[in-house]
């Protein structure tokens, strides 16, 4: 049994926030969530039966996200992450207006703020993002990066494959680096072009970041979204004076994680707790059919 | 519009063979029948929303394939080839069931059959199987093979990564070679268990062979189920009295082969020509929901 308000009740600072990702990289956002605000409830939802979504067309992950926002959605939530650049770029304005009042933050826009960040004594350098198929094809993290720094150059390269390598846990060694340098080897060969900053632009990618490391070079930044998106969320909930009432007093002073997932909880459970950086127990998940 | 026949008529022989897989790697398969029977017509379902299954469990894994069986069925076909080894060894049984008398034809047991036919003279020799994490996990090519040989020794080895590889078209070189030898140690390193023929039990992996070949050495016999998939199409086709009718005289005098997509007809066709041998245009593409 969940213990959610009677249907009647208004969203408020007690509920829990939302956040979902086509699998498990976006357990990397929701670590740095609650790293940021441990006092909020977590409803983490998990698409793994589709995974992953970077491969598919723009009309097919709008559908998929819409479905798993309801989901979320029906368990009453206060605001909506979706912790997924694949679903950030194709679906964050319709769920934006699908769900008006609901507050929902996707995670491209902070990711482009980090690089901005990290670039901000560089104006005129250069940044490379590295994401799917379907985030490149869009060119969200272009438009969004040139909104804040107009002149600063900005190569896609999309890089399917480190998703199913993170999913497979070879996060280090020969292949992930030979991986990496197959693509980014246009840009490294480059000398007017070299990537002053990476822009991890999958959540899947960050625990990728050392064996990149290895092949870009270790002057090179190297940014994710989980950190600022954090921050994002905390600033809208401040604004719309909906953070949690600090649980002072109660041992541990946490809030709860709750983990759907559309399929196989015992794999969700193993390969997530690579991306969480703790054992998620099986217990703790729920299956859902979306 | 499609020219399937009236409802009320039963199957006959002028009708085409639907054939399905999660993606792409099933067009190894088509390409065999095709090749052993050109006069049939062929309706080819590509699940690539939802790919892979290799990755999922068996209940989703058999929720997908009914649902393709059912989108076939719909345009009338005299008989259907599971031509996706997960989606075989998940779901064959349950599929043949649902829709008897409908001939349902997997490509589990014609692999298992080619590992055993390669293998006749030396009936103490090792197969190792090669295949994604479910189809591994179900163990169907061991038992398919040790209801042939039962004295054989069978090594499964789940690689779930091969399937992205293929997808991004990296078929040979440094990085499927460093996979491939990663996948292999355990057998390759084990003097008494070195392989004798591998079983390429993925639909996805045959394009991969030569990279395997250059890791396994040249003397492991490699196999997959393409072409004794189609003997087996053919001998049932026979016996059930199903096969077309010759198109004697007409130009060309072979069948047509229509393919329809769940996600992103412009991928599928780029991607599926890589494992066609031949281009496949957008044109003859139909893009289904399931």
């Amino acid at each position: 049994m969940i213990d959610t308000p009677p249907q009647h009740q208004h969203p408020d600072a007690t509920l829990p926030i939302g956040v979902f990702d086509s699998g498990v990289g976006g357990l990397t956002v929701l670590a740095a969530l609650q790293k940021r605000l441990p006092h909020e409830d977590y409803f983490f939802l998990g698409d793994t039966a589709r995974l992953p979504y970077g491969t598919k067309s723009s009309s097919t992950i709008i559908r998929y996200s819409v479905q798993a926002t309801e989901k979320l959605v029906e368990r009453h939530i206060k605001l909506l992450v979706v912790a997924c650049n694949t679903a950030t770029a194709a679906a964050l304005p319709v769920l934006q207006k699908m769900y008006s009042p609901l507050p929902v933050i996707g995670v491209v826009e902070p990711g482009a703020r980090a690089a901005c960040n990290a670039l901000k004594d560089k104006p005129g350098g250069n940044i490379v993002v590295m994401a799917t198929e379907s985030t490149i094809r869009g060119s969200a993290y272009g438009k969004a990066i040139r909104s804040i720094m107009p002149e600063v150059g900005v190569t896609g390269i999309p890089c399917s494959l480190f998703v199913s390598l993170a999913e497979e846990g070879w996060m280090d060694g020969e292949i992930a680096e030979a991986i990496a340098r197959r693509y980014l080897a246009p840009v490294l060969g480059n000398k007017e072009g070299r990537p002053d900053c990476i822009v991890l632009g999958c959540t899947h990618f960050p625990p990728l970041a050392p064996a990149i490391a290895n092949v870009a070079g270790k002057d090179v930044i190297m940014v994710d979204s989980a950190a600022t998106t954090a921050e994002a969320v905390e600033q809208k909930l401040e604004t719309l004076r909906l953070l949690h009432p600090k649980r002072a007093g109660k041992e541990g002073n946490s809030g709860k994680m709750r983990f759907l997932t559309t399929d196989a909880p015992e794999r969700f459970a193993r390969v997530g707790s690579l991306f969480m950086g703790y054992p998620i127990k099986v217990e703790d998940l729920e299956l859902v059919t979306l």
